[in-house]
């Protein structure tokens, strides 16, 4: 347990950022893991504007709070990508026009050496996910983004595995006969549900594809209704997956699709609700009572990315 | 770490069990993790005659070890079935004749006492197998038997869930038009790869329905062709599932289809093969590295029920 008041006698706070390819999200939370300021701000394109969002987005905390006697004890940054184990680097970080990142001399020395941490976005967000939950159990945060993958946090540990794939549901394959994926395989549930994959299918450009999917699939749309039924089957072959495999208490889901609410989750409830009509063992399983979908603007990544830092490479680290 | 002389002066020793529907392995270990005693003998049905096994099992191993000065500090016991959280008791052990049965009062007290545990017997061979492989890491195993599950263990910790599926990956789809499942579903990793499911489709009756089911593909017999293909596929899907999920550093296999040693494995490594030459982020999971197969006759739920006890509910449970 922290204590309330720091070495310096100021109350100290925790910072984390969610550093997506459009948006961040920063947050500075107490030692209860309450949210005491909240900013979202614009992201810069490739690695010297990231690192100044970053300072941005801390300065942006601090004056949000300048009239409380604070002190900002870490760091932490959630973004795409591939951390390296042990250090505080970030890899191929595509989206964001980042090869390699380093938080301990881009950002930290200009922090005055306060604590930093950076973690793949969707473990962060698994993290945070578990926080909301009540820091029990086990929980499976799963991103339905561009891409599909998932993040597991279990009796507070996040799931690392061997080689950093933990959690990258979204190149298994569902189906022999579904479309092929950019990975080179069949069928993957990411081909079938990905919002990249999805769009590039459907092909007529647009700023919400599946947004538009989903209103061809409304209208009647022969081309829009497969579209849906193949990202749904996708959707629902990925809640089962998670819960064969780790048997998580909650699904959370989160990431741009979700962004289409009860429009995606009505579907998706009736994919499970049919596949638990024909199975009892599937029945059993009560999918539905396990799945939580995160608000709009939901800023859990933000908070978990908090969570880490600056423990990640103790208490999080696992390779 | 666990001091080499126990209280009474004696060297203190765990004895561990698998018992299964036809043989029961024991072992006695030292602090080490060293097997200082093995014996097979056959399992009784119901209830009674399991009791009646588990003790004549650990009868013989002290029979075994009349010479040396030891003293037996816990009795773990693998078996089919679900564990029932914070208890020794055992549910659903359908292969043993057994809707319940209570280490605690059924062979605890015969036992004089000793620290006595009970692990699901997929479980138990995970640990085994987690211990074999150097207590480091993310380890899965991968049972191929009648039914298709998994263990995990990873740093240590059990993977358990919320309601005891984790691991339960024999009832994942992979193919919505695969043969039927008695689950229900269509295409269950189970369905495809499964012992039982396999010998009902091939109808033949026999000792060996899966070896005779290989002796018919390799005699060109289409239907024989048929059910290995989908079997290999099964297989091969499990693990990949695995990989994707937990990333876990090896994925051991065991269970009575691995009794097929090399005839299994060499389409394996092709299904595995052809995967990888259609996909560079197939390849880049290097698949075949992380396959172990167990030896035939291995005691590794044995060793892996012996690590259990006495700590299952203590430092295993996480429900």
């Amino acid at each position: 347990m922290q204590s309330a008041v720091s070495s310096t006698g100021r109350r100290p706070l925790k910072v984390g950022l969610d550093v997506g390819g459009t948006k961040t999200d920063a947050v500075a939370i107490d030692a209860k893991g309450d949210v005491v300021a909240l900013r979202r701000l614009r992201t810069g394109w490739g690695p010297d504007a990231v690192a100044d969002t970053i300072l941005a987005a801390v300065e942006e905390l601090r004056l949000e709070l300048r009239d409380d006697d604070v002190e900002f004890v870490s760091v932490g940054v959630g973004m795409p990508g591939q951390t390296v184990p042990g250090t505080a680097r970030m890899r191929h970080a595509v989206n964001l026009g980042v090869t390699e990142f380093d938080m301990a001399t881009a950002v930290a020395p200009r922090l005055g050496g306060v604590a930093v941490a950076v973690e793949n976005d969707v473990k962060a967000a698994a993290i945070g996910a578990y926080a909301m939950h009540g820091n029990v159990g086990t929980i499976a945060y799963l991103n339905l983004g561009t891409g599909i993958a998932a993040g597991i946090v279990s009796d507070g540990i996040l799931w690392r595995g061997a080689r950093g794939t933990a959690g990258e549901i979204g190149h298994i394959s569902v189906d022999p006969q579904g479309p092929l994926c950019r990975c080179g395989q069949r069928g993957c549930i990411e081909a079938l549900a990905g919002g990249g994959a999805v769009a590039e299918r459907w092909g007529q450009g647009g700023e919400l594809p599946i947004r538009d999917v989903f209103d061809a699939a409304d209208g009647g749309d022969e081309r829009g209704l497969l579209l849906r039924e193949e990202l749904v089957r996708g959707v629902a072959a990925a809640i089962r997956v998670l819960v064969l495999t780790t048997d998580a208490d909650a699904i959370v889901l989160g990431g741009g699709l979700t962004g289409l609410g009860d429009r995606l989750m009505t579907h998706v409830d009736q994919e499970l609700a049919q596949s638990a009509a024909a199975s009892a063992f599937m029945t059993s399983l009560r999918l539905p009572e396990r799945l939580q979908m995160l608000a709009p603007g939901s800023a859990v990544a933000a908070i978990g990315a908090a969570l880490i830092g600056p423990t990640t490479t103790e208490d999080y680290h696992h390779g």
